[in-house]
């Protein structure tokens, strides 16, 4: 068993735990928080009791780099930096579900998320883990930068019909849909059950900070610069992201390519769904999984519409975290992770 | 009091008649239905126990021309046209809440409902009634066709942009999301609270209906075709529409034209409500009333982004019909519509 | 027009001033608040926008006695006494919507609430506001004492059947279950979409405010002192309680009585509806409203079950406070309240 | 690894399927239907798409014997009686889901499910398939009837404090909330969103088919007949029951015996929390989930309250029903089990 370390106690640091309860390989052994120190985790998250009883330890890298032989960070951002650069110096695999190290770009760092970075100069050691599509980087990477949820659910589809030129590199509206637990378990007004339940809304419009992140994504499979708007919107729901993205197809393609072109970049894959013709993508086919739905639309005029329905806590943060551990330490990548949605 | 009926008994016209309680004018006398003839209207609404005694009847034009002083028409498609040329034909004033004289084109008509049109000569005559558009005309309808839900929340912030020449006519994305009301009360499976409850998904990709509908009335407004891609999605919530609109600006345009442009067009409109720069609509906010809150972003990037939320129901349907219907009578358009929204 | 002054700026606030939207005499003209002063009320409850243009004020009592001619509180409790007092002195009608003059006994008070009542002389002359079942009291009162939301769920359906012996007085259970805008608008985990949503919990077992209030209420209408056991539970929704109200039929009634005496009592107020034999009462049939549906079942051995369902926001706070508002200022009891439930 | 049938295609026979993907042992291998024959099982649930290949074929006992090592009976009731006797007479093990051999009682089951029962000899075979209730004889068992999701919630809290004789056996009143997947996938408007979303209410009041079942079960714990009250409602939400249950505690009885003759008779059961003291259950912390929470409150006048969590697919069906034929295989009983609640 390789026994592993969680640093921080929020919604993805549960879903960490919830998924590690059915990993034969994986122990969690240590968990930190740092307003619930001395707290049973399972007090905080009552589905873990029976299960869990690991107890709210304060953050400390030496204890860690003792007990761990491998960790998963889950804190809000500018506070992974040190960590990683202790445990890649010690040797202890580990993923950042953080958002320190997506970004290759110190400056595009400070201007979105208003601090310097500590250590850019580790930016290009950071894999971005997308296990589909940078396999083979993430098996030798020192640590992972995980994906952002909106992200991850942006890139897959947008990535193989960029890489082949399909879609015009400018002009892709990526409109997000999002559940809940997205905005994690801190205290605001705009997070209450009666400010969220039967409404929908958009927001962070014009400024989300997974912009950035999905800008240098689809630059980097398209090999130019990518002109894209994204906007996030709130649904009332728990779980899932689902991303309609709208872009232009080159002229002289068969619109019937698009979404062949995502079975093909996409038949070997595991957790990716390429749903047959005409059946969308529904958040709720994924719920509580590692599983990736999409499909495609195009039409005649030159318009193609992708779908991507994935969960936000597990895709789009601890399954794929665990995905990528697993790909770290040479296991079966589905290892812990084989569950179907939940549904109803 | 105007002596109403109500033709179909579905969730418009239950909505009809909840708002009729508040309506100092309007008297509801009549509610006819093909499946529940013979039974109490509140039996099916138990809203409406102890304030509506009515019995639905079944559908009959002649106790409808002996009762009624003002009809609204609550059917699926195909089925309003032959009433609706009795009632214009006895001189009573009616609006028609399904969508049989949206469509200027027959064979649009045709196309998209798949039925020949019986009256395509009546067509001219239908008044397209939003009434913050089409006021005047309104007021001298013989009888209105009262716009689709998706379409109200599309048409209202696109008109003033696209009349005044702001926006490019073309690669115009509607990306609308609902609550479930809008499928109506009919037996589906995708209705069932467990297929809908925690998801969200795209459906009638391509294919919808108020597709043409809003291109119909964007290309009046633009005084030329307009092209778009409209998309419709399933939220988890009984009512409300939100859209997202994107928008490319023209050459040589101020971004801040936009959002003033709507500012000053509806600064007037009772029930139309610019939001302050920067606060977006939220379905939550107009949730059962008949208002309709709208903002606007726009970048340096020639990116123009627009929001609309309203209650698919109220503004979206039955809350519209009642403002048509207060002006063809001549009355006060806000007459029992000044609900704000239930919150929370 | 009454010129009304409201203290307080959470959700029952928000709800008295939609609610005093469409009240044809009452205009609100002040609101104070603690955390909110200088901003518009519509900043916190956007659905306002374009509608009421309150800026939230520091409370101060002299303002208050000055400008309002009436006055709403929605405090926490503790806070209420020394308005109240001052109110009364000033003879400004005032009805309280906070615990401070529900319980007769400041023992009690100090027991349930951790605070010494500072005012105990006057809660002899505080009026319990359900009007149905106090109105020539209420019409007379210096001030009302607003019920709690589960209080008015579980008093009007026992209170008759107590009134007439037709029940024990011991035994009786009452399970109670509620939206979630019932715990307010304060940031607590407990009240983050993510833990409510999907789920369904007891809370307060045992130690619950409202438990003391009811027993207090049912003890008066039996004439004697009523053994009960209260429970209230939180379901995923934004508005509505259901209390299922289990109880012993004295040795010789005959079963039938139980719901016929709730019909003979109710038959004639405008708010209540006893629904018809068999139809059992849906919280989603008073939502918005100020309505309370009732009904109960009996058999033959002697178990009767009584069902109430509310809006604990409108009946349940705010609804009921102008419907007291409006009887001690001698208007219609039902001005401004006879919107129905918001269905779907 | 078992050949596993299933015969039915309702959420029941999804969720098995659901959880036979993460179980070592068993290999889905036929699905029958009535209504979807031909149809891919992953068309129906595309949640399995990609994982489950099957098609719905039609029931045929033949095949079903050549082919399965062991079937679950996912059916409505009166269908499973035939499929039994065939099973059993082939000696292959088999978990009856349905109501068919619950009720010990033929004539009881011919009073609340209106029809005759085929087979009234082999009920005294049939296992009640609680697994830690009555393990050895599920061992041995040659057909198990799988309890229904309401009694589940009730008998286990119940059973060790009536095995004891610590509560009265009368006067027990049973206060069930559930979530909507309990009424099955059926096209009803009852189950449609917009008739349960932000609604709570009753059910089958004094007639739900449940009540023997809990009744039958609870004598036998207690060894006597016992007199109680059960009344579901339902809450908008996917899955979860919250049983509250009131009893009466013999007199002499300490109260704090109430729970902690709970936690002894589960300490050493895996699926089984006893909540520590004061922490209530929350169907959120078992969603997804074979666990059962549970918990108890007592007070001096001689008032117990017990809780109990469970959802109501999985431990209420299908995880329950997978439990039990783990033990008639010899398995490990937690096998494929031992996910915890998803949360949020």
């Amino acid at each position: 068993m390789y026994r592993i370390g969680i640093v921080g106690d929020g919604y993805t640091a549960a879903e960490l735990l919830r998924l590690m309860v059915g990993h034969e390989r994986f122990e969690a052994v240590y968990i930190s928080s740092t307003e619930n120190i001395g707290r049973p985790i399972s007090e905080l998250y009552p589905e873990l009791y029976g299960r869990i009883n690991l107890i709210c330890e304060a953050t400390d890298i030496h204890t860690i780099k003792q007990r761990c032989d491998a960790v998963f960070l889950a804190l809000p951002h500018g506070l992974s930096v040190p960590m990683v650069r202790e445990l890649v110096a010690a040797g202890i695999p580990c993923v950042d579900l953080g958002a320190d190290f997506r970004l290759r770009d110190a400056r595009l760092y400070e201007q979105y998320y208003g601090l310097r970075h500590e250590a850019p100069e580790m930016l290009p050691q950071a894999v971005y883990g997308i296990p589909e599509l940078h396999r083979e980087e993430i098996k030798k990477a020192p640590f992972v930068a995980n994906p952002g949820c909106f992200p991850t659910a942006a890139i897959v589809p947008l990535t193989p019909l960029l890489q082949r030129g399909l879609i015009e590199p400018g002009g892709i509206i990526i409109d997000a849909k999002s559940g809940v637990s997205g905005a994690g378990r801190g205290l605001r007004t705009s997070s209450l059950f009666c400010e969220v339940h039967e409404g929908t809304h958009p927001y962070g419009v014009g400024t989300h900070r997974h912009g950035p992140e999905i800008a240098q994504e689809l630059s980097r499979a398209a090999g130019t610069g990518v002109d894209m708007v994204f906007t996030p919107h709130l649904v009332p729901m728990n779980r899932g992201i689902l991303s309609t993205i709208y872009c232009r197809i080159k002229p002289g393609v068969d619109p019937v390519q698009i979404r062949q072109v995502m079975v093909e970049a996409y038949a070997e894959e595991y957790f990716f769904q390429v749903l047959p013709q005409g059946i969308m993508p529904h958040t709720k086919w994924v719920y509580g999984s590692n599983e990736l739905h999409l499909n495609a639309y195009a039409d005649q005029n030159g318009h193609a519409i992708l779908f991507c329905a994935i969960d936000n806590l597990c895709r789009g943060a601890s399954g794929q975290a665990i995905q990528n551990m697993n790909l770290m330490l040479g296991l079966d990548e589905t290892m812990g992770l084989n569950g179907t949605g939940v549904h109803p």
